[in-house]
């Protein structure tokens, strides 16, 4: 399937301020990067690196005033997520090096807190894929998805009590649970098209499971491809598609994503 | 200084558990390691991979039963640690994109929910080496040292408010200030010569300003060096010297740091 | 400066072949890409990652029959490059770690065979910038363009001797020479700004003096700047544009390279 | 197996010199290091940071004088090496990412210039490990072991042509005829028990087929476990176990490999 994904965000600050943005998908083994355009108005200079999940992150000095970035996308990605019912728990022996760092409680995700919680949720589900796709359908089924029903210090223990939330509070849930059962789960941040408008940026989860990640979204009913990424991380404190260090304030934003049967834009 | 430094671990488990381990400094800018020894009884055949924070990890599979971990090094490193009163905050646009990752919250480290505290924690204090000052020394002054206060839950909001706790707790605090302020801020475990008895592996945390890290202990009343650094994090979630994936029991562990004379055993 | 950069080439096999492409610019601390398109005619899977030096790779497997691959770029990028004369050599132990690869001999630049040849180079030039900048100068006048001149297999000592060569060749023996006497040096490949009919892809090199890297280019009289780097390594081995396991015949290829005073596309 | 190994080197120096040592092996899938030492009389501060191959470098600067060097290892490594006769050529479009960057051509292994003659040597061997067996007994049987038959210099390329060489010569041939076929091949510098008087440091090569890499050594009549690798790299350019910068004299270098039943030492 190809999309095409925009976003246009408005910002405005009192004082020169650093930000770094991650507004920039990459191709990789599941998506191919046909073509791209990222507008700043002004035009500023920002320097790109990599993190240490690999993503790219853009930064610059966002000087007094207004600023408009805009971001464009055609992406070639896949129509279906792949699922594996029956599919088993990879061991803690057999995780690759890179995956063991998502069996650890972050920021939002804290698992070590949450472990009675995980076993309550997946029950007799047996070890692996059928456990989280048990903690899916139990975050789909207890949680209420309710817009301004969460703010950024809530974490996926308030979510869990609370028992509403918003997308980023669902794969926090998703995720903490997944880990208290050791199994490496990771955020992530993208588009998902035919998204339920509102039309934003989106955020579900991915858990590892015989030997490979597996995507997952509790705010659907089913499994739906229609997925650009943007960033992998820990929780959300590690993907924020803007972070600003100063008084900025963001005055709009808009998120279009839309099927397109076209060739790259040249 | 030349010190040595050992661990030995004691642990046992009913049922074959992975684990990993972060038991081996390695030399680099601050310093070096002379020898080295690390023994598994019985003889595992561990393997060693790097994490995304540059430390040193080994894996293995602890069979049924007991195992003793005994690691013994002799490390060059500084007698004093450097300090810089004065030194001025390194700004967010100015810091080095390996750093920028120490400025998110953290497990350990709600440093979104530190704010407030934070500043009135640094007063007038002067932006970067002195607001560290001040915040190391708010800790010693409001914080007690107490063996047994905290647990493996307790996290630098709860420490702040419940003001007593241990070496980790002290740095966790000290970190979760620091980010609040945009000051960047890492966990550090390792050893301290001298450390007030019992011996046992020891956290503090390190701020960068002024271009560099600085090394930063809520627990001493005076700057010392006699460090040896075992491995670096966002908090203790990265940076737990074993991480055991099943039913294993910690049996014992001692710690013995001392000065040597001597050349590298040979 | 704004530059659109456009990149087509025609390939044809006769048997299924992996091919490795070089030919997405990254944004970095020189350069901002503003737009880019990347078509693939017949449209492949392509996965992308990122190798040793930094660069980004693209990697497919390209069926029997024809391939179309149309890159096309816009950047913004310095309108001159940064000269020091004067400027110090970096002494060997002051060098960053990642920069000490490329003191190394390479396959197409053998410094190791071409010591007194380098010491002649640069006569009594001051050790830095100077060196190095009076070894351009001595391939400007010593060494002919000559197109067809050199194969794949051309070196830098060889096209010392032989006195001709292309861009490529150049730059072989303008980083051999510095290597020889201990100045790191790298091969770029990229676009220049109205570089001498007929356009085409453009190769040049940097060297490392006064703790940073210069750009130097003999194939120019004058330091020019209008440059776009696609990709950083030793020498030509490392950053072929399209570097084909197989039967793959090179059909065609056009380079476009044009000043643009328009936003992205969008 | 445990095996011991020790090198001693003396270096004398009319200048402070850089020097950039690999001494140091690393525990990683294949060997585990007991214990370690490393000493430097006099003693100096050296650096440590690892390079892209994942070696671990030592960087110091030598003053004026003599400076010993003396590493100490005993490292629990295979008794025997892999053999897969018949295993088959992974494919191009299947290799790792980071296992392409070993088929191109590198300073000693001018794979592009040996096409022909990697044909005549693997005859009709099946595509794969049996073509490397069949390159490592080409060289067996074609290339006399004679020290001091070649130098810094000598390439692939020459040691192919003269049919004399050392164990770093055929390594060399072993890999160039390697990569002409498409196989990746990478250089190994390390110790192996019972290598013919007199003992010293060792070089051999590995190849990737079937999905990883093996062992191969031209030198020896039959494969041969012992083996502690010290550090990996295209060719001997990146595997120097000293690289100074300067006027830098060997007088003497003592190396010792034992097999040895203890444990390690403390």
């Amino acid at each position: 399937m190809r999309l095409r994904a925009t976003t246009e965000i408005q910002l405005s600050t009192t004082q020169p301020s650093a930000i770094i943005a991650m507004l920039r998908p990459q191709s990789g083994s599941g998506q191919w990067i046909v073509s791209e355009a990222y507008d700043l108005k002004p035009l500023l200079a920002p320097v790109e690196y990599t993190d240490v999940f690999g993503n790219l992150c853009q930064r610059f000095l966002m000087p007094v005033g207004d600023l408009e970035i805009k971001v464009d996308c055609v992406v070639e990605c896949a129509d279906q997520i792949a699922t594996a019912p029956g599919a088993a728990l990879t061991k803690p022996e057999d995780l690759p090096d890179s995956v063991l760092q998502f069996l650890l409680p972050s920021r939002y995700c804290p698992s070590d807190m949450l472990k009675e919680e995980a076993l309550q949720a997946v029950g007799d589900a047996k070890p692996g894929y059928d456990q989280v796709e048990a903690i899916r359908a139990f975050i789909e089924h207890n949680i209420e998805y309710r817009r301004g029903s969460s703010n950024e210090s809530t974490s996926a223990l308030d979510t869990y009590h609370e028992r509403k939330g918003v997308c980023r509070d669902f794969a926090h849930v998703g995720i903490a649970l997944c880990r208290a059962l050791l199994i490496p789960a990771r955020m992530v941040v993208g588009y998902l098209h035919r998204l339920q408008p509102p039309m934003d940026q989106h955020a579900w989860f991915e858990a590892f499971v015989n030997g490979r990640w597996y995507t997952f979204d509790a705010t659907q009913t089913e499994p739906r491809g229609g997925r650009i990424v943007i960033a992998y991380g820990r929780d959300a404190a590690d993907v924020a598609i803007t972070n600003p260090f100063g008084p900025v304030e963001v005055k709009g934003m808009k998120v279009v994503v839309e099927q397109t049967e076209g060739l790259a834009r040249s």
